[in-house]
């Protein structure tokens, strides 16, 4: 563009305009108001470049704004177990259902299956409560796909009705990857509406 | 761009000037730079007004920004009972007052009536977290407005001189919503600074 | 700006120019399109002005954008103490070491040490839960630097095997605090790669 705009200066025997310089072509040439109208219009030509350019980079501005805006990927989801007693003692593995839903953006948690499926890979954070009786040992898992990574056990007792237990845990999945709690054999715990339950939210897209 | 200045070297005449077609004029008028001033004032206005298209994008952008930059409203609290001892056993359903505030940024927990009001709709999480003697059964419930949401109990034993309990969820509220921990008929926690805890944070703005 | 358009006009005797009306010059003056190439000159000088200054404002716009696409420092943990036993009972205040890794974005919490530490000041969440047998009392703090922040305990009895326990908290921390927890003296707890678990996120940086 510099090089063009030389040649222009040769040409039409103005002042040399130098890159970008538009305002120098009109200050210098104070003697005439008249003369030069070929200078002004090659000006002109570098200023509609620029306008030209500058329009390009507002639609680049105005994209990115959009995806900004609508970057936030919302998946949340609490539920209970419902139902009004005991779960288990199942004889295998069994994956908890969670019927009850509270909360459930991004509809990314099953509430026939149990079974949170990552709508995309990010990193989550899911938590979970029981309480059980005494009669029998609880084990509850949070399993993603086949592997398990937090749990919450307790013992069988004869002098305590009730326990509690819960966990939580800050995991990254990749995109489908499942996330369920699974119930132990030979364990069960106790659910309602309100005090069994298992929540998850995306924290971080990546 | 360069060509049609080096067009403009070249060649000198006028022509038709389309709507925003600036160049065209720039690389027609042959026979002297001189002439048709009124095309190029004409095509001066068109720049004219693409400038002031700009500006107002410009201005709308830099809005966009900014409530980009101001969007994310904090609401976040924990707080504690604080005291040392039984709260409990009551007669009645008793709104929870935890009066040690650990923090309360954005000011929507009341640690005066333990109450938190939703300050924008929105997904919050709340959690609570419980110790209780043996001597009484335990039961806490989250509510919303009038409504039950997620609870943890405790049974009476004389053979175990504590438990602990607790729950957690995300839950969707409007504007003005109130959020508390009730604590039910002859029932009771124990709290002080650090164990007997009601937290809670706005996830997304609705 | 607008005081060099007026000029503008009183000098070269066109018609009146007001602030950021070029397109006023270009429509008045009719009878001849020839004339008062001094005005358009000046109304182009003042057009030239203002593309720079949008050019400026371009620019602090697209690093803003930068900014803000940047903006998401992530701090995310969660770990388990490994092993597969009691921990503790301790003599003295001692730090839990959770060693088993499951999750540690931006490489905060330091499994050797135990310790989180805030890369950025900001409000951040945490979470600890933990199993322990009866036969010893269980005694757990979450300290912020040598403050007590929130806690767990539990009590001794031979009437049940297992307790659990946990605790959350908001908390506002500045650059460089640290955050673990400490096994009270005298007290123990239960862990392996599943059950006694530490996790914390960044949830808003100030």
């Amino acid at each position: 563009m510099s090089f063009t705009v030389l040649m222009l200066v040769i040409i039409c025997g103005s002042v040399l305009v130098q890159h970008g310089d538009t305002e120098t072509v009109l200050t210098t040439e104070t003697e005439s108001c008249m003369p030069n109208m070929c200078t002004l219009r090659k000006v002109f030509g570098a200023m509609t470049e620029k306008q030209s350019s500058m329009e390009t980079r507002l639609k680049a501005i105005e994209n990115q704004i959009t995806q900004l805006k609508n970057k936030a990927v919302k998946v949340v989801f609490s539920a209970a177990t419902g139902g009004n007693g005991h779960i288990g003692p199942v004889n295998t593995h069994t994956t908890m259902v969670y019927r009850t839903v509270i909360t459930n953006v991004g509809n990314a948690y099953n509430r026939f299956t149990g079974i949170f499926v990552a709508p995309v890979s990010g990193i989550y954070y899911f938590t979970f409560f029981y309480i059980a009786g005494g009669a029998n040992r609880s084990s509850l898992v949070l399993m993603k796909n086949n592997q398990a990574v937090v749990a919450s056990i307790d013992h069988q007792t004869s002098h305590d009705e009730a326990d509690n237990g819960g966990n939580a845990v800050f995991l990254q999945l990749q995109k489908r990857d499942q996330v369920y709690m699974r119930l132990n054999p030979n364990t069960h715990v106790f659910g309602n509406d309100r005090l069994t339950t298992f929540s998850g939210v995306l924290v971080h897209q990546l």
